[in-house]
C-alpha cells in the first residue's frame, strides 16, 4: 500500500426534515450572505425550496437566488452566478440539488474567491489557494459531491467537460433527507447508482497491493448499492431503501473507498468525453463504457479483477482470466437488471469513426497526454476501447 | 435507522515517516506554541519525540514539553497541564502517542479554551463551548481517540474513570506511521485489537434496525482487526498488518460504525468502573466483561446477535438463540486465541462481593442512573454481570 493523506471535514446531517435545519447550519458557519443555487423545477415543485427559504428566514440569514442548472452544468452559469456573488456581496453558497447543481455551486464559490478565469483551474493550468464554503442540499443520490472535493464542468465552446478537484471544495456541510428522492425517475435511479458503484469501482482498480480494510469497505459499498437500487427501482418510496443509497453516495465518493492504493479514473475521464460530446446521462454513459474499458485491461492484472469477482458476485475460479471475464460479464447482467446500457450504442448513439477519432483526440490531448493509472491509456487505446464500446 | 450526524474533520496522514510533515501540519493549523504532550520512555527510546522535534524546529514552531502521562491518564498531570499551557502561552496540543496521551491531551486543551473545572465536563455538569486545537502523532493502534470526540480520563480521588465528548475536541490532524508501533509488546497489540473491535461491536448492538450499510462496514473492521491481530502477533514488523490495524483503529472509532443506530456502551462504562478501581488494561478489561454482558442481554434482541453471528462467524443456525451463543462462544474463542481474557478472574483480580457493590454503584451514581442502550442496565444488573464475569 501506498501513504494518504484522508481528509473528508464535511458534516452530514442525514434523515427525514434535515432540511429545516438549513438555518441552524448557515448560522454556525457565519454565512452572513448566501447564494442558493438550484436547477430547473423539481425542487420548486415538491416544495424543498420553500422549506429552505423558511428555514434560511427564521434564521434571519439574507440571500439570493440562482436556478438554472443543467445535467453537465455549464461554465457560463458559473459565470453569471461568480458576477451575481461579487455584486451581491455573497460569502457562502448553498447548493439544492444534484451532483451538477453542487458542482457548479462549488466553481461559483472558486470564482469569487479567487482573480483568476475559473476555468484555468480545470484546464489544469493553475491550483486554486481558495474557495468560499459551499453547504449542500441533495435531491439525488449519485454524484458523491456532497462530501467530495470535485467538481466537473462542461465548457459549452467545444463542448469540453473538465473535472477538478481541491480540498478546499469540500462542503462544510451537506444535509441528506432520503425522502427527497422518493419522486426521482427510475433511470436517475438507476444512473446514481451506476455513478456510486463506479466511484468505488476507479479506486478498487488499482495495482497496488490494495489495504484489505479499504477492499472490505468497498465491496460493502458496492453490493450495498446493487441491492438497495434494485429495492427503490420497484418501490421508489422504500426509506430504508433510499437512505442506504442516499448515505452510501457520500461513502462512495469521500476517499475511504480508496485509502492505500493509487485509483484509475479512465471510465470517468472517457465518459467525461462522450458527455461532453452528446449532453448524455453520466451514470449511464459509465455503464455503457465500463466493461469495454475492463476487457481491455484486465490482463494487466488479472488477479485484481479475479478478486473482484469474488468480492461482489462470489465467482470463484482458479483460472484467474476466466474469473475476471465473468466478474465483468456479472456485472454488465447487474447493468441491464437496472435498465442500464453495457455499450454506447444502447445509449442510440451511432458512434461514427470519425467521431471516435475526435474523442479520443480530446481525451488525450491532442494525442500528446495518456489517461489511467491501472493501465495507462493513449490515443490508440482509447480508439480500441470506443470502438469495443459503441 | 434514526436521523444521525456524521462528522469526523481531522485530516489523517497516514504512512511510512509521515512524523516529518508534523511541523508542515503545525503550520497549516497555524500554530504558534504548542505543548508537547507524551507518557514514558519509549518515544524518547525510539527516536520518535526527536524526529517530532527535529520536524517542528525546521518548521520554526515554539513549543514546550510535558511527559509523564499514565495509562487511565491522571486528571492532576491535566491540571499540570493546563496551568504550564496557560502559563507559557500555548495555543495547539500535541500529543504523542496512544489514546492515553491524546485523551490527556483532549482534557488540557478543553482547560485552556474554559474557565470552569475540566472535571466538571466529565462528570457531567457541563458542556464545553470550545477547544483549542489537538494533533496527534499515534504511536498504539487502539484507542480511536485520533479521529474520535472523546476522551477518558480518571480522577485519582475516589478512582473515578468518566468519559467525555464534545465535536470541538476532534483533534485538527492525525499522523499514523505502522512502523512506529512494531515494537509494542504483544499484549500491548492484543489489548489494542479488543479496543477496536468493541468500539466497533458497542455501535453494532443496537435495537433499532440497522443500516446495512453501516453493518458491512462494521462487520469488513471487526473481521479486519481479528485477521491483522493475529498476523502482527506471529510477526510484529509485518508492515500490511500493522498498517491495516492503524488505519482500522481510526475507522473503528470515528464513528462511520454506527451511523442510523444507537450503540450500547454499556461494555465501556463498566471497564471504566474496573479500570477505575484496578488500573487495568482498557483492551483486557473490555474482553473480560464482554460475552457476560453479551449473555445476560442478548434475549433483550436474539436476532441481532445471530447476525453477528453470521456476518462474523458464518454461524447459520436457523435457532437464533442457539446462533446467538455460539457467536458470543466464538467470539470468546478468538479473545483466548490473542491472549486476552474473557472473565475478570483470568487478569489475577479475585472480585469480592462487596467490590462488586462498590463498582455496580459507582457506574449507576449510587443506583440512580442506568446504563446501556440495547438493554438499559441499572445496580443490581450490573451486579449479576459482575459476577457472571468474574
Amino acid at each position: 500500500m501506498i501513504n494518504f493523506t484522508y481528509y473528508a471535514p464535511t458534516k452530514v446531517l442525514f434523515g427525514k426534515d434535515t432540511e429545516t435545519e438549513t438555518g441552524r447550519l448557515l448560522t454556525e458557519a457565519r454565512a452572513s450572505k448566501v447564494l442558493v443555487h438550484y436547477g430547473g423545477g423539481s425542487v420548486i415543485r415538491n416544495g424543498l425550496l420553500d422549506r429552505v427559504k423558511t428555514s434560511m428566514e427564521k434564521a434571519g440569514i439574507d440571500y439570493v437566488l440562482l436556478g438554472g442548472v443543467k445535467p453537465n452544468p455549464r461554465l457560463s452559469l458559473v459565470y453569471d452566478g461568480i458576477e451575481l456573488s461579487k455584486n451581491e456581496g455573497v460569502d457562502f453558497i448553498l447548493a439544492v440539488g444534484g451532483g451538477s447543481v453542487i458542482d457548479s455551486a462549488k466553481a461559483i464559490a472558486l470564482g469569487i474567491r479567487n482573480d483568476e478565469d475559473v476555468w484555468d483551474f480545470y484546464e489544469g493550468k493553475r491550483t486554486a489557494k481558495n474557495c468560499a464554503p459551499v453547504g449542500t442540499i441533495l435531491t439525488i443520490a449519485a454524484a458523491g459531491s456532497e462530501m467530495s472535493n470535485g467538481s466537473v464542468i462542461t465548457k459549452e465552446d467545444g463542448w469540453l467537460k473538465r473535472p477538478y478537484g481541491n480540498n478546499s471544495m469540500r462542503p462544510v456541510f451537506s444535509i441528506l433527507n432520503p425522502e427527497i428522492t422518493y419522486t426521482l425517475p427510475s433511470y436517475q435511479t438507476s444512473c446514481g447508482a451506476v455513478d456510486m458503484m463506479m466511484h468505488t469501482m476507479e479506486r478498487y482498480f488499482t495495482t497496488e497491493e490494495a489495504m484489505e480494510i479499504t477492499d472490505g469497505l468497498a465491496s460493502a459499498v458496492i453490493k450495498n448499492v446493487m441491492n438497495n437500487a434494485s429495492v427503490a427501482l420497484k418501490n421508489p418510496k422504500n426509506y430504508e431503501a433510499r437512505a442506504e443509497l442516499m448515505w452510501t453516495s457520500s461513502i462512495a465518493h469521500n476517499d475511504i473507498t480508496g485509502c492505500g492504493g493509487i485509483g484509475d479514473w479512465s471510465t470517468h475521464n472517457i465518459e467525461h468525453e462522450l458527455g461532453g460530446m452528446f449532453d448524455i446521462a453520466h451514470g449511464a454513459g459509465l455503464a455503457a463504457v465500463w466493461s469495454s474499458w475492463a476487457r481491455y485491461v484486465y490482463k494487466t492484472k488479472p488477479s485484481r479483477f479475479a478478486k473482484f469477482a469474488k468480492d461482489i458476485f462470489n465467482i470463484d475460479d482458479n483460472d484467474e482470466d476466466a474469473a475476471a471475464l465473468a466478474g465483468i460479464e456479472a456485472m454488465e447482467e447487474f447493468f441491464h437488471s437496472i435498465d442500464m446500457p453495457s455499450s454506447i450504442g444502447e445509449m442510440n448513439i451511432n458512434l461514427t469513426d470519425d467521431q471516435i477519432e475526435e474523442l479520443a483526440d480530446k481525451g488525450t490531448n491532442g494525442g500528446t497526454d495518456s489517461m489511467g493509472n491501472f493501465r495507462k491509456l493513449y490515443k490508440q487505446d482509447l480508439v480500441e476501447i470506443f470502438r469495443m464500446a459503441r
